[in-house]
């Protein structure tokens, strides 16, 4: 049968299940990414896990989100996430090197591997013909102390792309017009594969941004083909031995398909406080803005700057506005310093900033309330960029660089363009010396990793009780995001490596009481809409519930990775059934006391569902909608439980490797 | 007879008083500095003040501290301070655009003319020949407004310099030199005027690092004389119109004089927790650093970082330091990129980071508790970095360069040096296009001023009331710095444009109980020791207890610019006698009750001391030790009800100008 790119990657990766949608598979992983914001309590994970060294080939440590050091918190990561790197055999890319997803495609990235990150974005990799995928921070521990990746198979969709883009619109408007299409939920359980004549005209560059951005219509993951364009990039970077081309077999059969034509796109932008509110820029009323932010692991390549930069020069900024701007990394900074971009955005009156994640999470440049504020990057939830009230747009680097001028949003067709600086230096000078290697397992042992105070290990969840007699702490609307638990901002996120402390943060914008009540109450029921947990794979978001006594979430139906990271933590996902939640979570069930007899007994044996009885009266019927992988981490009290109480098996080194025609050879990174 | 340089200028701005130490003076000011941090409780209150305009030749608004905006507060600020400065006539420059006193020196320092800031570093600008002094904003603001600017004449110590610096000590060297000698109350009553061959050698750039941290001594400023360098700095910054030579007069009789052998001088450190605390690099043990940094309103310069990329070029910063750097200005950062300093900076691992304040302020990059940063700074009090438990070690660029790659305190003797980048460019090409300028008085009317909730007016005095009775709140030690009164760092610094807000910061690193006992007894007295208030200008150090309830502070002895504050903000800053209060604030007096009958009476009258009953028994004989005009201040009820009341005269327009022979024009600026 004629293969999707997608499942020949898979197949030469997998270790055990069917590539069948739905059904649970594992495979072998030749790649793992972790930041610091989430690499933390991936970090004090793994160190449970008792095993003495990484047990895949390549694992990069990234600190790139928790760099502004309001106190002394960041550092004390810092410190921590280093030597834990140099102890177990992480290459370790320190505060100021740049965003991981960029420096993961210019150093690591390899067609037809598979990369498993800690990030959701870690999407941004399949540009260069990988399976990447996001993951919660224990799987990823578990990956990468040799056990592969566990997931369920998602469905294939085929993109065909036809046409070439005109002079406003760019890759942004490509994921943005999937986004406009698909909205935050139409991707889920889906991977969107690439193809077509229109592929050829699009860079790696511009691959990275939809790949990036992909997952905010709530799929697993994008993959390009290994092409020309894949070959031009590694070239640069000085990896051309590293390129395989690879593509789906002519006549593949996808699981879904759609077409996009790239030259009638028009420049989109996505209104507050969703990625998935897109409207053509044309059909917008005058916006003024006082922010225009450029950078972040989406837009933060050369050719935006350079991009940026052509429609700026010789111009200034609109008074009113403050434009910032974020390279991708240390690397991009030198090519837009050797081209002249980076003076130009600099004579125009931008604020340079270091290539770290920054106002992307809200961690520095947070806007005022209520004020627009235009950014290139990759999500608008309310409150991400630091600020309660914020109106946040998203749009592509043209029509940001224009607006700023504006003052107001515009796309690029209103404003003369200078000519494009000429293209990167062919062999960027910037090296990977910064990016620490790895010492022989000898010497590593002798490694004493720094502890700060600011460091607690996670919570670890008790078995599942027999049955549950709990009320409901909160109820909340659709589409609540992983932020309104674990919150972005400078502020929050400092405490991202002590649980107890974080869990103050949790559902603050929504309701301040939450915490306390969750305290005082000893735990309780979280009750959710439809897309419960979209965005950030942070899984502070399910061991803060696990920290205040939350064993059961209801909710209309989950996304991807924080359902997972809600069962990796020994926290029941149970599905609501249609009509018992509201969109807004105004009809708010808070205080209802439920209780579900034989909850423990029904997820190990398969059971469909189990019913609860609210406040002794009412039956709801809750689905327990899991594979027979998901219902035996749960039984197990976890995945930690589960793997070290040896219910999960480590792969052989060379288990997986099942054709190396291809160029596929899972295990050979650099 | 032969006059003083620092005699000179101020003659030809006296409006009243005469040029004797001690006495009270009022002078003219030709040139406003402002910056956000003070800046917005200063533009309240020159609001405040009714006037319809600014009534000086040029005053320039900088942001340049509170800008990395982990919250909406920030953004609000620089709204406020934009439009407010757009409405009264001040030029604004823009947050990124560079630190107030690299901006000042570029472009709108002169030659004899007289400066006042609202930020204590003001004084840097005497290395262009500017009689440049800080100041509390309120001080500034009535300056600002037109009533020129008074203050006690200081004594001048003429320094001879002789020799010239040797390979590794730099003009950083020097004033800690000057740090050793003095401490940091040895420079009280003060100004230090230049003189001798060693001059010659000397950069307006050197000059300003000198005159920068002279302040640290306690003094109110440092002036160098106007000569070839000077001439040369106003050429490269496309001024040359602006120079007029200018010295003391051969034979100047100073108050008192010392010399200084530049060849003589060694690579120094001040240690933790003071400026004063100056060691030779040589005589240090071996001491670890996690970070270094280089840059602030001290040694930011391109011949700084030049220095720092000499040494560092072709070399890696040792795996365990973060070394940031920070151009002075969006200048110096251009002139760096064009001539190869930045990527040599950037090569070697070096963190970028934004020309504004930053971790000077423990605006980002706050180290870990207890571990040594090494800091080209100016300020290493307890606390300053953002960290309360911080070990900040203070050096010159070459010192912090070697340290960098050692990652321990070493000088640069240790180290191989490349050679030196060109020279910035003659013409640096940054322009001021995004300092706003100045619209014509008919259109500012109609500006409408931005307020967001940020912003709230500082409360105002009562009368001094007749007799006191409170208990006293607390009992500091010597050298309290106004930054335990209103913290420096992001969180702290945010609130700075609400008093009741910054309220809840003060003293709380050392007794977190201050701020709800204050409140709690309605009230008391605040008991220091020697050099109470040292440092930072921040009126809020003087605006917190005002609010809090404080009339009365009782100390061994007082830094000018404290002081003065207290007197404004209509606080009676009593002088405690000998033995009366410890080096320590070990022996405390809290919750003494004291009664001091009389006491508006014995401030208005000129008594030289009052009489406090301590708990009823005991007597305490307390030192009013005011200039007259300072006790007119006081009897009004501070300086804004004095002015408000027409207790203070407008200058008129050319009413001071006593001599034009010297180019010392008052109200010509450019």
């Amino acid at each position: 049968m004629s293969q999707t790119l997608t499942h020949k990657i898979l197949a030469r990766h997998l270790a055990s299940g069917e590539l069948k949608p739905g059904a649970d598979i594992t495979i072998a992983v030749d790649q793992i990414l972790i930041e610091d914001a989430t690499g933390t309590m991936a970090a004090m994970q793994f160190e449970m896990l008792g095993v003495d060294s990484i047990a895949v080939p390549l694992a990069v440590m990234y600190v790139d989100h928790n760099v502004l050091q309001i106190d002394d918190k960041n550092m004390q990561d810092h410190h921590y996430l280093r030597t834990f790197s140099a102890r177990y055999g992480l290459r370790y890319s320190p505060a100021g090197h740049g965003i991981s997803h960029y420096i993961h495609l210019e150093h690591f990235s390899r067609p037809g591997q598979v990369l498993v990150g800690a990030d959701s974005h870690t999407s941004t990799a399949g540009a260069l013909g990988m399976f990447a995928l996001g993951a919660g921070g224990l799987e990823v521990a578990v990956a990468m102390a040799g056990y592969g990746f566990d997931f369920v198979c998602p469905a294939v969709v085929g993109v065909e792309l036809t046409g070439t883009l005109g002079p406003n619109a760019e890759a942004k408007d490509v994921v943005l017009e999937l986004l406009r299409r698909h909205g935050v939920r139409g991707g889920r359980g889906k991977v969107f594969e690439f193809y077509g004549e229109g592929l050829a005209s699009l860079s790696v560059s511009a691959r990275a941004t939809i790949c990036n951005m992909i997952i905010e219509t709530g799929a697993a993951t994008a993959v390009f083909p290994s092409d020309d364009q894949t070959g031009a990039w590694l070239r640069t970077h000085g990896r051309e031995d590293q390129f395989v081309p690879l593509a789906a077999d002519a006549g593949a059969t996808y699981d879904d398909g759609e077409r996009l034509d790239l030259s009638a796109l028009v420049p989109l932008v996505a209104l507050p406080h969703s990625p998935g509110n897109v409207r053509p820029v044309s059909e917008l009323p005058r916006t003024e803005v006082v922010q225009v932010c450029v950078g972040s692991s989406v837009n933060s390549s050369y050719e935006d700057l350079a991009t940026v930069a052509a429609i700026l020069k010789g111009h200034t900024v609109h008074p009113a506005v403050q434009l910032t701007v974020t390279p991708g990394s240390r690397q991009i900074l030198q090519t837009i310093i050797a081209s002249g971009v980076y003076e130009d955005l600099m004579q125009a009156g931008a604020r340079m900033l270091e290539p770290v994640c920054g106002p992307c999470v809200g961690i520095g440049q947070a806007p005022t309330e209520g004020t627009p504020s235009l950014r290139t990057f990759n999500r608008n939830f309310p409150g991400r960029s630091g600020t309660a009230e914020d109106a946040v747009y998203l749009c592509s680097p043209s029509t940001a660089a224009a607006s700023a001028l504006e003052g107001a949003i515009v796309d690029a067709s209103t404003v003369s363009r200078g000519e494009l600086r000429p293209a990167a230096p062919p062999h960027p000078e910037v090296h990977d010396l910064h990016i620490a290697g790895v010492l022989p397992l000898e010497s590593r042992r002798t490694i004493e990793i720094e502890r700060g105070s600011n460091l607690v290990p996670p919570p670890q969840p008790a078995p599942l009780p027999a049955d549950l007699d709990a009320r409901v702490l909160i109820a909340v609307g659709d589409d609540i995001s992983t932020g309104d638990m674990a919150p972005d901002g400078a502020i929050a996120m400092s405490v991202w490596s002590n649980i107890a402390v974080c869990a103050r943060f949790m559902f603050r914008r929504l309701d301040p009481g939450f915490h306390d009540r969750a305290l005082e109450w000893g735990g309780g029921i979280i009750v959710g809409g439809e897309n419960y947990g979209q965005g950030s794979s942070r899984e502070h978001a399910a061991l803060i519930p696990l920290y205040l006594g939350v064993r059961v979430v209801a909710a209309g139906s989950y996304a991807r990775i924080h359902r997972r990271n809600l069962i990796a933590a020994g926290i029941v996902p149970l599905v609501l059934p249609a009509g018992a939640h509201s969109s807004t979570g105004q009809h708010s069930s808070t205080g209802q006391r439920w209780v579900i007899e034989g909850l423990a007994d029904a997820v190990a044996s398969g059971a469909p569902s189990v019913t609860a009885r609210v406040d002794g009266d009412a039956e709801l019927v809750l689905g327990l909608d899991f594979s027979p992988a998901e219902r035996a981490v749960l039984a197990a009290g976890g995945l930690l439980a589960q793997v070290r109480t040896g219910g999960r098996t480590m792969l052989a080194g060379d288990a997986v490797v099942q054709d190396d025609a291809a160029g596929v050879t899972p295990g050979s990174a650099r």
